[in-house]
């Protein structure tokens, strides 16, 4: 039965208020044990004018985009080697960890490693999903990889989990694990 | 800067309002850059007799555990092969993929697959984190593995991550991924 | 001293607030013996956007006409003689009971009936006034007929009260008393 | 979708709030085509301390009884001649109608005018609603009588209907509607 | 952390709501130790249909001018001689008291007093500061005295402090504290 | 009409509410032209349980002693001559501006000053007022002088006005004006 009552400056577009009221109610659903209909959000919507904190009125902050939104478009600017795309998402700081090559901090030093794993690798996403850690948001993509091996033999169904950190909507770091090695090992 | 308040039934510990306060706090940081200092939540407790839905006073429910606590739990009681203990946590349905061996269902399963996999494997523990996802609580236990090979040779700082699904408190889905392959491969 | 918050969705004219507000301060005044300056109802409205349940927005819904002019519509109609136009207004399972006719269920049936018991019978209005009866709305005719007996003598002041239920906005009952039968036999 | 919040000073037994509660729920009802379901009632109690008007702290006042438990009370106490109890429950301009007998002011009154018309009479309960009008609440008894005429013979099934108002707790006018005139004359 | 909500009805300026938000603030700094950033205020405005106090929608009232500035322009209007101005400002029972000479109820009176004392003086504001005490709101102007004493010697840097009484926006009393006398005294 | 909830941390003595509340009432009257019984207060207190900012729980702080008692209180043990007393509620900093002789810093200072000045002088209170000055609380005493001339003469209802600054509780600055020398200079 949780009621939840939200006050925000005026400003926000109603995609925001969506993704933060699903935020609210998923975090209520976590602790208790609530049907989705027990879970009511209002939000108050303010202007400047009428909310004042320490004698001053403020103005409210830029939202951040949905940080799935921004994996996935990172993900695809990737697979498409469109690096000056993906590069523009990353923050100060940016560190890949993956399978057999950890604490890289390039993507050009990605894409080197890459190039005699495998000829070309994309992803089938199953999902992606978002939690706040700190002062990070922390996006998993889970899915299946699919592609070529060097010498052209195509795979496909190979289990992936990619963890990304992102602040201030650029991304922070990503570690990837896969099962590749599973697989080449099998045969 | 955003003032969340929330009307629940009384009856709940002060553990479970911070867990739910700190899980508010998270849901509105992951939506706007808001700095901690920023957002306030608010507790309005209210006994039976002064909530009514339908004309019908209600009761509270009784709060989930903490999902990251049961997972601790469930992955010590493993490593110590308590399988009572650890299943008696599982739900219906419950299910475990593991590189190189997806769809097993009872943890003997799990055991018997491990034997001749490593002398035993055990966790430490980097991070474990949470999140809903519609009905049920999804937990990752992120860290590195530790143990022996059958014939004995130590390994230690393999990547690993696990991702479990609960659903009333109980764990009906867990997904492994690891470097122990990788690993394995290089030498 | 009673201070009333009511969070609805926007969409309602300002009469149907003022006569939601008003139920509201009769529903405090007889449970609290509040004079009616003591009792405040605010309205908070809000846009679909800013309000959430079950993780989905929500339309407002129709509001219901008020039912005293609904009875008053019906009661018009019917003197009148505009049989479709009080016909609409009645719902499944209407059903009338009169002083010495119980259980008549159409119009026509009512009309047959009154034929031999006066020329002619019209409503001075006392009074209308509502309340809620779970799924149906109670509305209360009082006043007194006044026309002509069926030799053509006038009469007046014959005291009488309806009592109709409404649901969703439609009659489904109308029960009479009235002192006629008492009149008569006076004389 | 209406949420109601009442603020109101402590005091009030857990009987009072689910009358308030429902009153309130019934008020709503009136006017938005609200399920049961719909409609939330919360209840934020204060003690004095905590509420200022003008400058001062208020004391809650006494709420009224059920106004149809005063009823109730009222008829078993004239069915059973207990008329100092029912005396009790009257107010100044206490005033009675009844079919044929317009005007009484006094129990003895009422009881000499019914000698005539019947050895007892008794009624059978199917109802009792109330609602708030002005500054007098209303209560309507819905029912039938039985009894036995002067004559001993018996009779049941006569359809009545009493409407009360009561201020400040005290009786102050009924009017009386049956079938008593319309029985009889049948036969 | 106090953080302060308030209901009122819409109509009013920015500028109202900023001197409003800013006296609330300072009522509670008086009375917790709360920092500026400790104190929130947030309005909650409402459309006349949207309030509602003894069954009937109120309009709201016209805030009052911020006291200092009509202080400020009453100063200004004396020390300009624009009597007409300044008078226009004065409200029924207006009485002055100023060293030496207590209860003078018109600017000419003030004047006439005034002539041989100096040939003119003028204030330098240090501040001016405000609050409410029943039905009056006082207003303090503190600060320094220059000018030239009839025999043409100027002076400059004596202490005065005004107390001024405003009722519904007019003045309605000014004492006047001043070392005018304690200055002349020693030179 | 406005209406305050003010949301405070538990822990508050009533006498503390009490004065929050009338101050808030007393800000309200300020800028909007409300009767005082048009401004309604109502306080929401949470336990530290309740209320998180920052992902942390709070502890209410200290309330600041009612700062009109402090200045009565200092100036009562002046008048006594509890130095001790007196020198406890002085802050750092502290300063007194007396009519001829500004820039004080120590009560035996004041006490020297003032030995030629009279015999002794003691006040009549008109009323003590307060207000927030930014981060100071400021006290305004007013009243009347009574005492005797070094030469015993007794003298009466000289005007004076006190100006004090308070912060955290402690006397920072003391401002005085009075007629003393007006009244030596008529005789």
């Amino acid at each position: 039965m949780p009621i939840i009552e939200t006050h925000v400056l005026k400003g926000y577009s109603d995609e925001v208020k969506t993704r933060l009221g699903r935020a609210l109610t998923d975090a209520v659903r976590m602790v208790l044990p609530a049907s989705p209909d027990a879970v009511t959000v209002m939000f108050h919507e303010m202007d400047s004018a009428d909310y004042m904190r320490g004698y001053e009125h403020k103005q409210p902050a830029t939202p951040l985009p949905d940080p799935c939104d921004t994996i996935r478009a990172y993900l695809g600017a990737m697979e498409a080697r469109e690096l000056d795309k993906a590069q523009a998402m990353l923050g100060d700081g940016f560190v890949m960890n993956f399978p057999g090559a950890q604490g890289m901090t390039t993507l050009q030093e990605l894409i080197e490693w890459s190039k005699p794993r495998y000829k070309f690798v994309k992803k089938t996403y199953e999902g992606f999903e978002a939690l706040q850690s700190g002062d990070a948001t922390v996006v998993y993509s889970v899915g299946t990889l699919y592609g070529e091996w060097p010498d052209g033999t195509p795979f496909e169904g190979i289990r992936y989990i990619d963890r990304f950190e992102l602040t201030g909507g650029k991304i922070t770091k990503q570690d990837v694990w896969n099962d590749i090695a599973e697989v080449r090992t099998q045969g």
